[in-house]
């Protein structure tokens, strides 16, 4: 049976672990390393999803929508009925959802742990919900997006040793009955995540289990959950290695230049955070040189744009002075942020574009320095 | 001295008063009778310029801003130094700003009315500010739209006779104080406003006093705001022709579409209203059936377009399912917004077109009943 993805590996950088590839998907290829723009609520917020694809100098070729929220609000029958998620959200190229249970783990007391899944309680109404590994599989089924993820634990990045070594061991047997549940394995690639937080036995037993399991790709979860960089590069220093060279990896939650670099440095090929939009709205631009809060009156008769060095509709066509004018109002304009999520995206568009570029060219590593010298890490 | 703005009748409607022409100003060609969409703090709320520019099958030609809000923010020094309101705003094509009149009246107690002008408080700081007929231009010609508006005061609709004959006057003598002040006449055409309220006599007055001062173009004021359809036809039954047939006429403020059908059977050619893009960001759709929100429960799982007569870009690529969706989150999803407000403003640009169309073919009146037989006049 064909799988619904292929990795295929295109170069490997000379002087690091870094890689340049391509995944065949039911809705077109996605060229890798690779920044997917999110879209929670099936809408990359602000933007219209011609606009999304036509982000950087190569487009966009695939996002990420989340189970979690399609579950409660319209519901994934609802999206099943209206043709699966590509055609309610009027986007023709790849889709990922994620699992849910990133977001139902946030939940914090409002969630409860068992080995069938956990029980947690709507935000919209307070009604009682439960995802397992098989109600996951099916709400993505129902979706319909081209990758999904297991159901996992992302356990709390300060639990102890045990906790984590538990959570882990479940997370596997929750894997394993995701594949079994996974009927459209032709239509559907479904992701396998390893666990095991910052201990690196727990990362090789959980990577060792899912990879057995030999499924199209996996991610590393969670190190993005706002530990120190050294950390989060002390997993990847050895986690990456854990998992096949013949699939994608993937570390979620990653939208940082920094964190991206570092991942990309150590072999991994796919990232997703709702940071650039979430900035967008709050007025702030991530430009070459670090973030810029455009509410800043410095701006108020600044006529250059929000990045000299950048060529995204925003920076074409507006001044930081009228991107100011748009947020200085009672109630913002919409256009304000619409112009922000366009720039946010499109600078990490381009710098997973220039990365790819680099790697092509064996200097993956003169990149990253001389991106974040100039960027200074500010992020 | 060439004036910035000319008009040329193109075609008259044999049945009725419409006519059909082209208004030539530095900024292009306007098809007439047109609907300017507004653009109230320099954008249209939740579009684009670019997208404003391609509505309907013929594109927008104008659009209109507002001279009250970009005094108080960001200045109309601001915006010259950015290089006026064109090049701040992205938008090459011609617009129209009004005088800050309509404004600084609404502001009711706010605001005391003398000879020389208008003082008033901002509604941002609390700082005091005036406006006189010689500001208003002063603040127009910074701003350096196509068509500047004259200062005029819109009196309350119950004022009785009396103060309406008072005010008809002082806002003719403030007419001859902006002529006088405004020297761009090769860049910036000045339009008149005729007032009077509901009085043919005072109307009467007032529409042979300006049309003495041989301005580029006419605007009938005071007659949109609120009053019933009977007294607003009312006026328009003398008061259009008080106006000479070489210029152009408008009425500020009209957005529905049975009073710019009205409009347009009595011989006027403009139109703007703010109602498109406020509704479309209360979840409101205007339709070729009337008015429909998009809140409502029943279109839940409903996957047929907003309109299925409309070919605009949110009804060729989403259901009302989808756009519910968007509506229906906790924070509303940006895209909603544009969404809708796209749909409205194509709705009215499309309606101008057809109204042009039809009057180039002498069927205006068939096409006005047809229309709003279908519509229920439910606006």
């Amino acid at each position: 049976m064909k799988n619904a993805l292929t990795y295929e590996l295109l170069k490997k950088d000379k002087y690091s672990a870094a890689r340049r590839g391509v995944m065949h998907t039911p809705h077109g290829d996605v060229q890798t390393p690779v920044f997917m723009p999110v879209g929670t609520q099936a809408t990359v917020k602000a933007m219209k999803p011609e606009d999304v694809a036509k982000l950087g100098h190569e487009g966009v070729d695939i996002i990420l929508s989340n189970t979690y929220h399609l579950y409660l609000r319209p519901g994934h029958e609802l999206v099943k009925k209206a043709g699966g998620l590509h055609k309610f959200m009027n986007w023709n190229k790849a889709i990922l959802t994620d699992s849910g249970g990133f977001q139902v783990f946030s939940l914090g007391d409002l969630r409860k742990i068992t080995e069938e899944g956990v029980t947690f309680r709507s935000y919209i109404d307070g009604s009682k919900h439960m995802f397992t590994p098989e109600s996951s599989i099916e709400v993505q089924n129902a979706l319909g997006a081209d990758i999904i993820m297991a159901f996992d634990e992302c356990a709390p990045p300060d639990a102890d040793y045990k906790y984590i070594k538990a959570s882990q061991a479940r997370t596997t047997r929750w894997l394993a009955r995701c594949k079994e549940v996974h009927k459209r394995t032709e239509a559907q690639a479904l992701f396998g995540i390893m666990q095991g937080g910052f201990f690196k036995d727990l990362r090789e037993e959980s990577g060792k289990a899912i990879t057995d399991m030999d499924l199209p790709g996996y991610a590393i979860g969670g190190i993005s959950v706002g530990e120190p960089k050294e950390k989060y590069v002390g997993v990847l220093d050895y986690a990456v290695d854990m998992l096949p060279a013949d699939k994608p990896r993937y570390v979620m939650g990653i939208g940082t230049p920094d964190y991206i670099l570092e991942a990309v440095e150590h072999g991994v090929d796919m990232f997703d955070c709702v940071e650039p939009t979430r900035l967008a709205r709050h007025g702030m631009a991530m430009t070459s040189r670090g973030r810029l809060n455009i509410n800043n009156a410095q701006y108020f008769d600044d006529f250059t744009p929000l990045d000299s060095e950048c060529d995204c509709y925003c920076c074409r066509n507006y001044s930081r002075a009228y991107v100011r004018h748009l947020f200085r109002q009672k109630s913002p304009e919409i256009l304000g942020s619409m112009l922000l999520a366009e720039h946010n995206l499109y600078f990490l568009v381009r710098l997973a574009e220039n990365i790819r570029k680099s790697i092509e060219e064996d200097r993956f590593l003169e990149f990253k320095k001389e991106f974040l010298e100039k960027y200074g890490c500010k992020d």
